[in-house]
């Protein structure tokens, strides 16, 4: 199954589903931020892992959905808890209504995707259920370092990684996981299914780093440089830290500091210090390796090749994105 | 087994629960809360209604924690909506760390609740799982009504009665049906727990807005008329708003708008207002039949009589309870 296909399947059985409706308060939000769209890519990964081991991928709807729901729950706290006022180019929900409505639609949204992922077939179902709280803990831990990491100067590249494995990368190895578990897969074929979304999701958010400071604007669809603007410890910040000496280090620091630069000088400025120290190659590399790795995993699952092709094709595309 | 003896097993249990500890930011708080203490009503109900139906009492821990952790999940998030400072005579998480860090802590506090849920065993999982989704749901509703509230003038006793049912009862009532899915109850058996836990539930939640009106403040433990303080929607208002008429209710509503009453004076003019009403006497008549109801439902549970008798125990004890 092709990503296009999936992601039509993934908003149709959305578009479906009997979400309540009373108090409006609460449901109308959930609503709201479900139709904003976006690419629909962790429950499209679901059905397309279970479409490798089987062609009932029926049973990856309600996991799809479930991951789906809790990505957006996720999405919904994190704007608040940014501060953040547009999603996906329109009002986030604690804009459009307020902190408290955030706070309590968010809440019944976690709760909804548990009640999603239960009506997942029963021989699935205790798999799948541990398999989601681990990820959705690990999705709260990566939420709260990538917290810290906002006012401690000193960040590793270790640390920067393991953050994004959690806050990312295990979301889209458990949808990838759920998918193989629901197509009948093996434990040995839904744990490399796992290492291959692990690393395409590491890969993924570096990539997500490079395009916000090197991505064509024309292409890119957000403004070029707000990670820069927001002092956003991303891999290029921290690895231009670590190898920034000198008067470089002085005047990456400088433009860190401090609340009256000039915007469009600021990104200029920064963006110039990360080519200077190749930072553009660096990240591109890092990411080149996690992509590699992801697709290793991928050739060892044991099904025909043509099963796998559509997993591969995504793969590539995603790290030959522009936006 | 008796109340007192179910709250130990709950807190030695909690106690001994491996809650992670990193990042500190996310956990802290989450042992904070529970540290806080409280009555631990639910899941000692939890373990009591298994106790009805079963000596394996060990079977419930694991139902009994999860919704202890939910129930501490919604204070927290609920303190952080209603801007109080303070609980259980302590700090509210909000106020000790940020508001930030109460909506990611209740956050993963929800999750760790399905998590130890996921811990029972395999045969009660799935009905547990459906119990506890429908209950964390109608929760959320319930919170949402008392929201809404606040800002309507116009609220009748059955809104009240629903709404209250919604964010008190069905969780009181989940917890003792949890007790006797895993005492291996039949389904009548289950029900009628359910139904008379939701039947306590009202009852105490109208005996809680009658204390904080009509309490002895030497027993009562916090400051009393609290609620008429904030104009809180409590069963006392809703039906004196209902039944006060002409000069009576202009000096009611007189006191429910303005903000520069004297606090002293205001609690004391609507406690008068309320007594001529006699809404103290209607609210424990109103009281009283839910607890009878509660009652017969327990009776019909078929068990031997001395099997239920902490459990008739404890819904007398809550009802002549003076805090």
């Amino acid at each position: 199954m092709d990503f296009e296909k999936a992601r039509q399947l993934v908003d149709g059985e959305l578009e479906k589903y009997p979400f309540s409706r009373s108090p409006a308060e609460l449901y109308e939000p959930v609503r709201y931020i479900l139709s904003l769209g976006g690419k629909r890519m962790r429950p499209a990964l679901t059905l397309m892992a279970c479409s490798v081991f089987s062609d009932a991928v029926h049973q990856a709807v309600k996991p799809a959905l479930a991951f789906e729901v809790f990505h957006n729950f996720t999405l919904l706290h994190d704007d608040l808890m940014d501060n953040s006022a547009v999603r996906r180019g329109k009002e986030t929900v604690h804009e459009k209504w307020n902190p408290n409505v955030a706070i309590l639609s968010g809440d019944v949204m976690s709760i909804l995707s548990y009640r999603i992922l239960a009506e997942s077939d029963d021989q699935y179902l205790k798999e799948l259920l541990h398999l989601f709280n681990a990820t959705a803990m690990q999705v709260c831990e990566g939420q709260q370092w990538d917290m810290n990491f906002e006012t401690r100067m000193e960040v590793s590249v270790e640390e920067y990684l393991k953050m994004i494995e959690l806050k990312t990368a295990v979301l889209v190895a458990a949808c990838l996981k759920a998918g193989a578990i629901t197509g009948g897969a093996d434990p040995l074929g839904s744990d490399l299914m796992y290492e291959f979304g692990r690393n395409l999701g590491i890969a993924f958010q570096i990539r997500d780093d490079y395009l916000d400071v090197f991505g064509d604007p024309k292409i890119f669809g957000k403004k070029i440089g707000n990670d820069i603007l927001t002092n956003k410890k991303t891999f290029l910040l921290i690895k231009a830290l670590e190898l920034s000496k000198g008067k470089m280090k002085k005047e990456l620091t400088g433009w860190l500091s401090g609340h009256d630069h000039n915007p469009h000088d600021k990104v200029r400025s920064v963006t110039e210090i990360f080519a200077s120290l190749k930072i553009d190659r660096i990240s591109s590399g890092l990411a080149a390796t996690h992509y590699d790795k992801a697709v290793q995993y991928l050739e060892r699952i044991d099904t025909p090749p043509e099963r796998k092709a559509a997993l591969a094709d995504f793969a590539r595309d995603m790290m030959q994105r522009e936006k």
